[in-house]
Order: C-alpha cells, then sequence, then structure tokens
C-alpha cells in the first residue's frame, strides 16, 4: 500500500509536467508567449523533481520512465515548437518555419523513442528533450529581439542535437 | 541493411502520423478547425498503417511500439484536447473546458504508459487513445450544432475510458 502511495507520488509530480506542458499550449492558442515559455519552465522543474522523487524513494517504475517520456515529449517537444512557431517562425517563406518547428517535434520523439529502447544508464545519447525545451526559454523570451534566422538555426541545432550520437554525463 | 530499411519504412510512417498530429495543431492555432479534424483523421490512417506494415514485414520493433505511443499521443491526445478547447470548451466557466482539456491528456499519456508496462496482447485495456482521437473527430466537425455540456462530457467520457479497465479484443 505504501509502495502505491509512493509510485502515485513520483507519477503524480510527473502528470505535473504533462498539465505545464497543456497549459503553456493553451497559453500560446491565447497569444499570451510569455506564460506559454513560463510553464515550459514549470515543467522543466517537475522533471527534476520526479526523477529525483522515485531515485530516493527507490521507485524507478517502468511505468514511471514510460510516462515520463510521454509527458516530455508534450512539455519540451511540442510545447516549445508550437511557441516559437506562433511568435516567430510562421512567418518564413515556403512554410520553412512550420518544416523546422514539426521537424523539431519528429525529432524530439525519435531521441525518447530511442534512448527507452537503448536503455543506457550513467550518460545520455543525444541532448535531452528537457534540456532542448529549456533552451528555447530564453530564446523565447527573446524572440522579438533576436534575428528570426538565428531563431530558425536554434530549432534546427537543438533538433539535430536531439538526434545525434552525442554522449553527455548524466550527474 | 534491408531489415533496417524495413525497419525505417514502418517508423517513417509512424512519423507521418505525428507530422499529421503537430499540423493539427498548427491548423487549431490558425483558427482552421476543419483542417485541424482531418488532420487528425490522416494520422488515425498513418496509424492504422504502421501497425500493419510492421507486422506484415515481421519487424515490430521495441523502439517502433515507443515511437508509436509518443506520436499517438500528440496526434490522439493533445491534438484533439487542444482542438475542442479552441472551439468550445474555452468557453466554459471557472476554467472548467481547460481543466477537461488537460484531463483528457493526461489520461491519454496514463493509459499509454500502463499499456506500455503491462505488454498484452490479443486485447487492449482502456479505450485506444487512438479510438478516442477519431471519435472526437466528429464531435468537433459538429461542435457548433451540439449543446456545449454534450461536449463537456464528450471528453470527461473519453477520459475515463481511457483510464479505465474495460477490455477491447484487436482485430
Amino acid at each position: 500500500m505504501l509502495d502505491f502511495v509512493n509510485k502515485s507520488w513520483a507519477n503524480t509530480v510527473t502528470l505535473f509536467n504533462i498539465v505545464f506542458g497543456s497549459l503553456s499550449l493553451v497559453s500560446t492558442l491565447h497569444e499570451d508567449y510569455q506564460a506559454a515559455a513560463i510553464f515550459i519552465l514549470l515543467a522543466v522543474v517537475m522533471d527534476g523533481l520526479d526523477g529525483r522523487i522515485a531515485r530516493k524513494l527507490g521507485i524507478i517504475s517502468d511505468m514511471g520512465k514510460e510516462l515520463d517520456s510521454l509527458c516530455d515529449l508534450v512539455s519540451f517537444g511540442v510545447a516549445p515548437a508550437i511557441l516559437l512557431y506562433a511568435q516567430v517562425l510562421y512567418s518564413f517563406p515556403y512554410s520553412l518555419g512550420l518544416i523546422a518547428a514539426v521537424f523539431y517535434i519528429m525529432c524530439g520523439a525519435f531521441r525518447l523513442a530511442r534512448f527507452n529502447v537503448l536503455n543506457i544508464s550513467g550518460y545520455f545519447v543525444g541532448l535531452p528533450i528537457t534540456l532542448a525545451g529549456a533552451f528555447l526559454v530564453p530564446v523565447s523570451w527573446f524572440a522579438y529581439d533576436l534575428p528570426d534566422y538565428l531563431i530558425m538555426a536554434a530549432m534546427v541545432f537543438f533538433s539535430t542535437m536531439m538526434v545525434s550520437n552525442l554522449k553527455i554525463r548524466k550527474y
């Protein structure tokens, strides 16, 4: 019973991750881009917490891992891509901005699926999607001060880093 | 090499699923709700195809399964919830519509995570998220002819059906 409650704890925190990711999307819909970016940051905090809680309580579960990936894709894949699309990328000619946003989401999904199957511990392969999402928050904040092509470059850079074979040590 | 090409084939079709899911979200952003619903339907078609291709070629892979779940959450969880929020649910008092949309996404993620861990074949536990997403397409089409509370009821109904213990035979 206590085990169940503990597991539910970690999963509840994980679900808060996707709640903030969803709220980011809704904020983007309402053209409140600052709120959308803050919700992504809150999801980053939740994502840091759930892993810590699970490890501390010794309740790392397969279900927790699956749920974590699913929530990560929404909060750090879909939410920042749609946010930057709504802010800047929509204005590129030939739907190039749309392609960049969708490419980012695809790479995020691919990275999460690959990492779950590789089942490596100790280091990450490819830039973690949480980091990519977190890096895109300041990009969103300064979206109107930065030249458009730099935002596009950031999207393409983070997309390719996620699916790269880059190894990053876990701390 | 041929094996790799075959696997890539199924995964490419799966990635088309998330491409259509992302395009649905972008269409919602542009207030083109009819296109948003059609993109969800196209994602349903892709989701039916990739499993068929994988089974026919005998290339069901763990990575394919993970990728499938991730894409399903975007196309049949996030996309229809945001679409119906933008069409009707936003207008509910006390953010009730927002809560219903986020609840639907949470239930979708929970269902996918649980099903991946249970690893059951032969039947589904809980309404598959693809079906929930597909059912919400006509709801979106007739969103302005239906009373608002019925749309809210449909969201809550499909959410709870996804996390229920209902067993549905696979065909």
